[in-house]
C-alpha cells in the first residue's frame, strides 16, 4: 500500500487530516515603460492554509480549510459530506463546477496561476448543496449555491451542473467534460466585473478590465478536454460568459487555453481523479535517490472581454513553466509568460493600448 | 468502552483533540409589508470553528477555538486549567456562568438559536480566573472577569456565581440552579444596549432594542430548571437583568422561557453532564442501520425591555423545531418561531409598533 | 527517551505536531500623574497561537503558525526548510536573526517581554530566504528577505547574518554570537520609527518614540554572550542601529541588555539548543510529587534613541522577574520594572521629560 502521511489517523469510520498548504511566490513584471501600472519586482505568500478533514460513522465527511495569505482570511472548502455508493451529496462553502482548471487544487496546477478566464470571470466557492455520481467513466455534478463564505448578504443565487466522461484508452486517460452555469444577481443595482492579471497574482494591476456593468445575471458554459499518456499531457477548455445587462444588449465574454506538458525524469506522469487533476507523485523522489520529476509545460492562454460595445480588453497569452517536486509534498516552479493585449484598459503615454507585457514567476510551495 | 474518534491522540497525561464545527443556516424572515427590515430568504455561515483540546501532564489542559464565521475571526474558549480532585481553576477567555442555556454548547441546542435573552443581554465569553467545584449532585462555580478577548481595552470588571444541585430521581435527570452576576463597565461614558433578532441570526433586524443606555455598571440574576426522562426534556429558565444608570432611574429587565422536547425515535434522550446539556448520541445511528434520532421541541421564549421609562420592546415568542440527528456528529433542523411583538422599535407604515413576526430556519451541522 | 506529547505523530519520514500556546497578560502601569498616557490596570491575551510543524519525506519540513491575539491574525512563522547534514535551508516567513533575545522563543524568556531594543528597532519576521550551518560549536546563518508576511508590498530588501560560537567548558554552556543586517526600505518617502513600551504590552503608551523619521535604509549590529551553569545564567547583548536618512545626518541608536538569573529549585537548569534558549523543563514538576521549577531574574534594560539631533528619549530599566513553571508546557511569571526615563517623549504638566515609570505584570502560559 502506498505510504501515508504520519498525520492521518484512522480508526473505523473516523478519520483526520490536518491540512495546510504554503505557497511563496516573487518574480517581475514588464509592461511598457509609459504604462502606469505596478511593474517590477514583487513578491507575496499566494497561499498560506490551515484546516482539516476527515471521515465521520455513517458515511459522513468533513473539511473545512482557511487561507491566511494577504492580510485576510478567507475560507476555502468548508463542507458536510454525505457518501452513498456512487452518489455523495455536499453542503457547504465550495466550487461551482466551473472548469477543469478551477477545479484542480492549486497545489497540482502545471503553472503558477490558473488560466486568465477562471480569475476573470469570478469563479469562487460559494455557499450551497450539491450531489454528484460517479461511476465507471461518468461524473455528474449539479447543485444549488448562494454566496461566498465571506459575504452572505450579496443576494446571489446560483445553479450550476457538469458532466465529465473520462475513459481510459489503453495507457492513455482521457478527459472530456462540460459546464452549465446560470447566477442571479439578487441585489438592487447590482453590477459584475471581469478583469485578470498578467499570469502572476503579485502585482494588482489588470490589463483587461470590464469595469462595473449593471447586471441581473450571468449565463455561463464551458467545454474541457484532456489527455494523459505516460510523461506527457495535453489540455484545452473554453468558457463562454453571458452577462444579462438591464440596460444594454448582453455581452458575451470568452476564454480559454490550450497547453500541453511533459516530464523531463523518467517514469512521471501527472495525476488524474475523480474528473480534475491530482498530486504528481514523482516515481524517483529526492531522499530515495532521485530528483524528483521535472516537467516542462506551454499554454497558450486566451481572454476576450470585448463584446456588445464593451471594451475590457483581449488578452493572447504565451506561458511556459518548469515544476520541479523533489517530492510529492514539495514543488519549485518557474513561469514566463507573454501577454500580448488589444485594446488594454491602460493606455502607453502615446494613448496605445495594443502592447506586450512580460511576466516572471517562481513559487517556492510545501503542503501537508 | 465508548468509541472515540480517531482524532483523540493520548499518551500518560497527554491528550491532543482537534476541535471544529461548521453550521450553515437558510431561511425567512416575514414581518407586516411596511416594516422597514432586512426580511424574506437570508443565509449564512453561523459558525465555523477549528481549534484543539487536550490534557497536559500534572493535571493540566487547555482548550483553544477560533470562530471564522461571518468574515471576521472571534476567539471562543481560550484557556489553561488545572484539575485537582473535585476543583478545576480555569484562566483564560470563556463563560461567565450566565445561564443553562448560554453555557450548553451551541452543537448540543434544541433550537437553531438559544433563548432570546441569552444574545439580547450579551452574554460572551471574557477574559477571567475562575473555580469551579464539583462533587456529587453540587457544581459551584465562580470567577472574576475583565474583557472580551477581542477587545481588551474595555474595562469590563466582573464577578460571577453559579450553583447548581442536578440530583437524578430514579431515571430522571433533575437540574436546579441559579446564577449571579455583577459586571462594572469602566469606560468613560460606558453604554449598554439591549437587543435581540427573531429566532434565526441571519438577518440583521432586531424588533426589540433599547439603544444605547448610558450605564455604570450591570447585575444580572438567573434561575435555572430542567429535567430529563427518557425521551422527554423539560426545561425552563429566567434572567433579570439590572442596569445602573448614573442620570436615571434603573431599569430592570426580564427574560426567560420555557420549553419541552420528545425524541420520536425509539432509545434516545438528551446528553447532560457538568451542569450543562450534552451531546444527543443516537441510539440507532445512520450507518448502523437506523435512522439516527429525530426530536420535536416546543418553546416559549419571552423577552421584556420595556422599564423604567425605556421601550425597548417586548417579545413572546412561540417556537417550535425538529432535529434530526443522523449520527452523534451531524444534525439537520427545521425551526419555526411566531414572534408577537409588543412596542416593537420598528413601525409599520401606521406607526403600529405590535405585530407579529415569522421566522423559519433550517441548519445543517458537523463537528470534528 | 524523553516523553513525548501525543501530539506528535510519526512515520517514517513524516511528523506532525500542531502547536499552540496562551498568553494572558494583567498588571500596571505607574507613570507621574501629569503625564498623559494609558496607565493604571491593563490586561490582555498576549499571544493566542495556533499552527502545525512537522517533518517530510527527502529531508524537508514545514512549520505554519498563527497568532489571534489582539483582534486580528498575524503570521508568525511560515516556512519550508530542507535539511542536508549540518546544512538546513528555509523559505519563507522567519526571524532575520537579530539577537539571541529575539530569537529565543516568547514562551522560553525570562521577562514577560523582550529586552527594549528587539521592539524598538522594529525586529520582526519577513519572508525569504536562508541558510545555517551548524557543527560542533558553530552556527552560521545568512539570508536575504523582503516583507512581512502581513504587508508584502512595502518593498524592504534585506540581507542579513549571525554567527554564533557556543562552546561547552566543563558542565558551563557559554555562547558568544554576533549579527549584521542590512535593509533597503524600497518605497518613495519611507520612514521608520523606533518605540517601545515600559516593560510590559498591554499599555499602548510608549515613553520612548523616535517618531517617524524619514530613511532610505537601516544597518544593524549586534553581540551577543551568554552563559549557562547549573541554575545560573547570565547574558548581555548590545544593538547598534544605524539609519541612512536622505535628508540628514544619519543617526545610530543603541539598546542592550545585562542579565541574570538564579533557580530557586534544586536541580533546575536554562535549556538551550541551536544558539538559543529552550524550554526549561523542571526538575521535579507538578503531578511527579514536585513543585515545579521557580527562577529568580534580575535584568538592567538600556535604550538610547537620541542621536545625532533626534531626541526620541532614553530608557535605563531595572527589572526582576520570578518565573514559576509547574510543568514544561505551563509558565506563571511575576514582573517588575523601574524604567528611569531622559527625555521621554510625553512631558509631565511642569513640562519635565525626564521621570520614572513603574510597570507591574504577571502572565499565565500554556503550550501544547
Amino acid at each position: 500500500p502506498e505510504p501515508k502521511p504520519a498525520a492521518v489517523l484512522e480508526k473505523s469510520g473516523w478519520s483526520f487530516k490536518p491540512r495546510g498548504r504554503l505557497m511563496f511566490d516573487a518574480g517581475t513584471v514588464n509592461a511598457p515603460d509609459s504604462v502606469d501600472a505596478d511593474t517590477g519586482f514583487g513578491n507575496e505568500v499566494r497561499r498560506a492554509r490551515l484546516g482539516a478533514s476527515g471521515d465521520l460513522p455513517g458515511g459522513f465527511g468533513y473539511k473545512f480549510e482557511l487561507d491566511f495569505a494577504g492580510n485576510e482570511v478567507e475560507a476555502a472548502d468548508a463542507i458536510l459530506t454525505y457518501e452513498d455508493g456512487d452518489f455523495e451529496v455536499t453542503v457547504g462553502h465550495h466550487n461551482n463546477f466551473q472548469s477543469l482548471e478551477e477545479l484542480t487544487s492549486s497545489l497540482h496546477t502545471s503553472f503558477i496561476e490558473r488560466a486568465a478566464f477562471t480569475d476573470a470571470f469570478g469563479f469562487e466557492r460559494r455557499i450551497g448543496l450539491s450531489a454528484s455520481y460517479e461511476a465507471g467513466i461518468v461524473l455528474a455534478q449539479a447543485g444549488v449555491f448562494t454566496d461566498n463564505f465571506d459575504d452572505t448578504g450579496t443576494d446571489n443565487r446560483g445553479v450550476d451542473g457538469r458532466l465529465v466522461v473520462m475513459p481510459k484508452l489503453g495507457n492513455t486517460q482521457l478527459h472530456l467534460g462540460g459546464s452549465l452555469h446560470y447566477n442571479e444577481l439578487g441585489e438592487e443595482d447590482a453590477t459584475v466585473r471581469y478583469r485578470q492579471r498578467p499570469l502572476v497574482h503579485f502585482t494588482s494591476t489588470r490589463f483587461v478590465n470590464t469595469g462595473n456593468l449593471g447586471a441581473d445575471s450571468e449565463f455561463g458554459a464551458g467545454l474541457e478536454a484532456a489527455a494523459i499518456a505516460g510523461p506527457f499531457h495535453a489540455v484545452a477548455e473554453g468558457y463562454w460568459q453571458n452577462v444579462d445587462m438591464p440596460l444594454s444588449e448582453n455581452p458575451t465574454f470568452f476564454g480559454g487555453y490550450a497547453e500541453v506538458g511533459y516530464f523531463l525524469t523518467g517514469g512521471d506522469t501527472r495525476g488524474y481523479k475523480g474528473g480534475k487533476f491530482d498530486r504528481t507523485k514523482p516515481a524517483n523522489p529526492v531522499g530515495e535517490g532521485g530528483f524528483g520529476s521535472l516537467q516542462f509545460n506551454l499554454r497558450y492562454d486566451h481572454l476576450d472581454l470585448n463584446d456588445a460595445g464593451i471594451l475590457g480588453g483581449v488578452q493572447n497569452g504565451y506561458q511556459a513553466s518548469l515544476v520541479w517536486k523533489p517530492t510529492d509534498y514539495t514543488l519549485f516552479s518557474v513561469n514566463y509568460g507573454r501577454m500580448d493585449y488589444k485594446d488594454a484598459v491602460i493606455p502607453t503615454a502615446d494613448g496605445d493600448t495594443d502592447y506586450g507585457v512580460d511576466a516572471f514567476g517562481v513559487r517556492a510551495q510545501v503542503d501537508f
